[in-house]
Parts: C-alpha cells; sequence; structure tokens
C-alpha cells in the first residue's frame, strides 16, 4: 500500500492566561511572566492537522479534505474560536492554557473521532508568527 | 528633495471584547457576534508603520530603523502585548476595541512623536491572517 | 469624520486560458505563450478587497468583517471558486481570462454591492505568489 | 558522517479536474463535489522537495541546490506548468489527479533521477494556502 | 481608459556595509551600528516592481508579465545578486548602501526602460522580512 | 510522559561567500558560481531550533519559550547578526560556509547548552525563500 500524509490548516483567535492557581500571584509572575496577566492576553493560533492512511484507488484520497476540515471544525475550532481557552473551553478545565497542553487536548479530541482509514499523525499549533508547539501522540 | 516611505513592522498579542457599554448584552450580541463574547478572545495583531521623509545625503536613512522601532515599541506595543486592550491600555479608555478604533489611537499615540524630519503616512494592522485595517490620519 | 480603510482577503481556485478568439493559434501562442494552453491552466486566486468608510461611534466598525466577506463570496467567490474563467462565469463572457480582466470585472460586480456607508478603495488580485494586479476603478 | 537534508521549493500553475471516469457524473458529483467540475479548476501548486546525504567536505553541499532545482524542473515542473494535469501529462495518464496521485508520481519522477550520493526523502505538495500532502516513499 | 497596476517580485542575495566613506570608523559605528560592520552583511532582499498603464482590449494585459520580469532581471536583478551592492555594482559607485538608495538607484534603473505604454508606480524593496522602503518616483 | 516538541525562529542577517580555499579561482568559480563571488554576498537567515521534552505539569511548558529565544540568540544570533559567516564567527574558522556547514555548526553550539529537561531535536535553516537545510543531529 502507498503511504500518504495530508495536511489541513484551521485558525482559530482566542484568550488565555498562563498561570498555575496553586500558586501566588508572585510566584505566577516570576514563572510566566507577562503571560500571566490577570487581564488575559490572546493569539490568532494556526493549527496544522496531519492524518495518514492508504491511498484509495478509487478517490486517489486518503481521506476527503472537506471532512476533516468539518471534523476538525466541529470537534476543536468552534470550541475555540472567539473564546477564552481558560474560561470558556470545557475540555480545557483544569489545565494550564500553555500552547503545549493546548495541542495535547486537541489530540483527544480528535484522535478517535477520524475515519477508521486514517490515523493522526502530527498536530502543529502555531502560537505567534515566532514560535510553534508540535504532538505526534508520544 | 528625494521622499522614501520606509516601513517596519511590529507584533503584539492581546485579548479584546468588541461590544458597545450602552447597549444591552442582546443587542451586543446582535450585531458583534462572537466578537462581544463577555469572556474575551484575542489576536496576534501584526502592525506596519509607514513613515515618509527627504532622504538624507550623509546617511542614505529617511530616519533610522532601530529608532522608529524603538518609538513604536515604547509608545504602543509595550502597552498592548500581551494584554487587554479593554481593560489594562489607558489610552482605549472608553472606546470600543475593534481594530478601526485600536488602529486610529495608534495614530495618535505615535503621529506627534516622531522625529521633525518625518511624517507618519500609513498604518496597516492585521488582526488575523485574513483581514486588515488601514488609516491615514484623514 | 474618520476615514479608515478596511481589507479582507477570499481565494478561490479557477482554471483559465489567456488567448484571443479572433487571433490564429499560432498568433496566440506567440503573444501569449504557455498560458494560451488550450487544455487550460490554473490557479489559487488571492483576492484583496478594501473599502473606504467613515468610523461609526456605535459600533467602532467601517463596515461589518463578516458582512464584507458574505458579499464578496456571494458575488465574486461562488461564481469563481472550483470554476473555469472562461467557459463557466457568465460576467467574463467575451472577456479575455487575464488576471487584469479579472479584477476589472469583479470590480463591477462589487462596487454597487457595498452598503451606502462605504466605497470600493482597491482590489488586489494575486494570481501566483510571484505577481499581482491591482485596480482601484479609475 | 554527517547526514543533511535539503530542501528546494518549486511551483507551478496547472488545471485539473478530480473524479473517477467509471464512476457516472452524478457519483463522482457526489464524492467529489466542485473538484470534480467537468470544465476543470486550477491550483498555484507549491512543491518542497527533500533529499538526504552526507555533507562532503570539498564543497560544505550534500548537493548542489542548482543542480537539485534544474533536476525538479526538468522532470517534473516543465510537464505540470502552465498545463491540465489529466490532458497534458503522460505521466499522470489513467491516474485520478488528486494532489495525493500528483505527489506519488512526482516521487516515481524524481526518486531514480538523483545523484548516487543523495536520497529523496519527504516530497510536500501545497495544493492551496490552506492544505498540503506529504509522501516519503513508504 | 481603464487603468491597471501590475506588479512581480523578484528577489536577489547580496552583501552590503552602510557606512558613511567622509566620516572615522567611531562615527560610522555611532550612527550606524552593526550594519557598519567592516566585514559586510547582507540580505534576501525582496522587490516588487509595480508599473501603470491602460488595459489593451486586444490582450487583456497593461503589459506581458515575462517581459516586465525580464526587464528588472536584467536592468537590476544580475547585478545585485551573488554580489556585493558597495564594491560590486557600478551605478552604486560612490552611494551610501542603505535600503533607501537602493531602492532610489533600481528607479533609475528602470523608469526609462519600460514599454511606452506604462508607467513605473512604485518599488517596494524589503530588506528583512520585518522592514521595508517604498519609493514612487517623488 | 507526554513529549511535545517546541519551535522558536530567529533571524539574521549574515555576509557569507561558498569556496574551497585549497582550489583555484576557476574551480571554485566552475562548482560554486556566483556562491563563490570574491566580494561576498548575503542571506536573511531564519533559523528554526526544535526541541523535545517532557510536559510539565506545574507550567504546562517543556521548557520557556523566552529562555530559548535567550539561548539562542547568545549561543548563535548574537554572532551571526550583522557580520561576515567566513571572518568574523569564530566557530566557523576554516569551514566552508555553505548552509549545510553553518546549521551543523549551529547544533554544536546549542545541543550541550540546553536545560537537562530537554534534547535538541532538529534544526531549520532558510537561507533564501526558496531553498532551506535540516539536520538533526545524525
Amino acid at each position: 500500500m502507498t503511504r500518504v500524509q495530508i495536511t489541513r490548516e484551521v485558525h482559530f483567535s482566542s484568550a488565555h492566561r498562563v498561570f498555575n492557581p496553586e500558586w501566588s500571584d508572585e510566584r505566577n509572575l516570576e514563572v510566566f511572566g507577562a503571560c500571566a496577566n490577570p487581564n488575559w492576553h490572546g493569539h490568532d493560533y494556526l493549527l496544522y492537522v496531519t492524518v495518514e492512511g492508504d491511498l484509495e484507488r478509487d478517490t486517489g484520497f486518503v481521506m476527503d479534505f472537506k471532512d476533516l476540515k468539518s471534523i476538525v471544525e466541529d470537534r476543536v475550532v468552534n470550541d475555540l474560536d472567539h473564546r477564552n481557552v481558560n474560561l470558556d473551553v470545557t475540555w480545557m478545565d483544569g489545565i494550564i492554557a500553555s500552547a503545549e497542553n493546548i495541542v495535547v487536548a486537541i489530540w483527544e479530541r480528535l484522535a478517535d473521532r477520524l475515519p477508521d482509514e486514517v490515523t493522526l499523525r502530527k498536530l502543529t499549533l502555531w502560537e505567534t508568527p515566532r514560535h510553534y508547539v508540535e504532538y505526534s501522540g508520544e
């Protein structure tokens, strides 16, 4: 079989704050700096979702890009876009809203919702135009 | 004289909410949709600052790019980056935090703080990778 | 009044062929080269639509970005995306499908369909990542 | 030995149509939607070709970037640019013109035409600015 | 007549040094900082050349993009690419190699070499991904 | 444990020349072409530094992005930016200044200076907007 990876980009605009609620304000400020600002800040997150599967002879597809986009919007984007990651997203409850934790949580949202014929291979999440995080489920 | 325009890019990551405090929640939701979400959302704003001046014979510069960056950081970026536009920025007090209003307010912050030999010509503010606003002081 | 310009990006994937039906195949090949290939070629066009208006005090908007996007999709993108510019687009009938002619035809599609409070100021159409055309209605 | 990967970007503007000639028009429309439009559509494809090899002491190169570009243009770009993938490209005959199938066919065009000292490692093909496919020869 | 602007991007990789030969090393260091480093530094310059003209009925063109690219390569890129702006480019002799001066010198190289039917309207020169200069011949 | 990769982008503007000092000028010109120009040329290098580590429960971080940036600036960017790779950078002495050799030398500068909890996984160095090199320490 021929294995191909396909990647779809989506984006969402969210507020967040990176802080540990078990710590004092001083300790949060010391560790997280401006990222812990109590009045929040935000980002235009760009998410690249990569799945892998066998090339199907009948379609030339691994899976339909439109279906992939639709699953990611339904499971991820609609919950995060124009929302506050800390306050509005139930599947981030009790989790520090770092890019690293967000990308792992998105993995959990997607991994078992994809069609049987593909496997989630990698998520890449740009938090700003200068830095990003990647997770491969390991 | 030879007139040249020079442009410096900066970026800042901010939370905001677009709503009119004189309106009911229903009216805000109707007009602004998800942009009015009470728990905020956010963006990685990209700002392009364009100034114009005569080419100086001695330096080949209109003004030093490092000085331009420094003025924009001091007057604009340091107040907005990792902050909440509605709550943390004194010069946005009482102003609806739309991209349009932010770009006009940035103009006021910069126009009279530039060296005498240049004129502020244009501000371009990208709110997401899909849309931006421009202001030329008119 | 405060005049602000706002710009929305959209994209569409279209086939086209640049040729003059009044000319021989030889003359078309000579003038247009590979662009006249009878079996078509295509592009991911990126269109930036810029409108200008007064800043409204109640909303902080010139016009709602969602409305602008919706008008452009309805009047332009839905007709062009995944279509053949020469064969499928009634408002390009009898017009050579160059980027220059497409951008002027898009202007005609949009100029009188925008809300009264804004004016169409500029259209920028990228045909490839290396070149683009601009039209301001003049 | 020190193993380094080098990547060259090229682009081509092509028309295509994604459909299965063994199916009815209705089934094609149902599965492929607008991608099956009989009058074609098109893209500005961006292709990233990644090869790996040992760092040569005498040159500091894995292979010469100019040679890599030249091979890719000769074997791939010249056949696809300003062409119709379905009608004009002999090595796509009888193959559904999906991005996935194109990237696998490009692999076949390149894998055994590279200098002995390098190995083709990955092809990344962007079909639009929003999605891409990758193939590693597996 | 219908006036359209068309823009072609080209790039070149050059070394340069920004300093005033009439000044002492100390004064150069004070004014230009690291830009005056005697052993040079360099950039991947991106140049956008914008010309304006009437839409020709027979071609749908203002001028042929291939011709525009060819003129810019012949008059500008071939002299600058993989060269030292200060030492290798005769038309920069005696001129401080700032981006501002380079863009004005490029204007002189192009303005009277374009076909009669178009006018050079704007040159935009990105010196790094963070800043650029523009010149309109004024 | 949960393994996440994080990547920070930095950039530097440097001059260089690719040539083998043990060869004649003719041989250098034959092999390296314009890259061997004796008066140098230059680039805006973009470097992406990828490290991997376990997600820390207390911070949601693999390591602090600000610390990563600071290490890369201290060990790499400050030596290269606005410098000549061949003449000004002690850790490139006697090494041909190809992108491939630069990326391997940067690896040596970074690999043992990172916090114990992370591992350097990949360096990606764009030399122009059209090509890049990658090194994973193998």
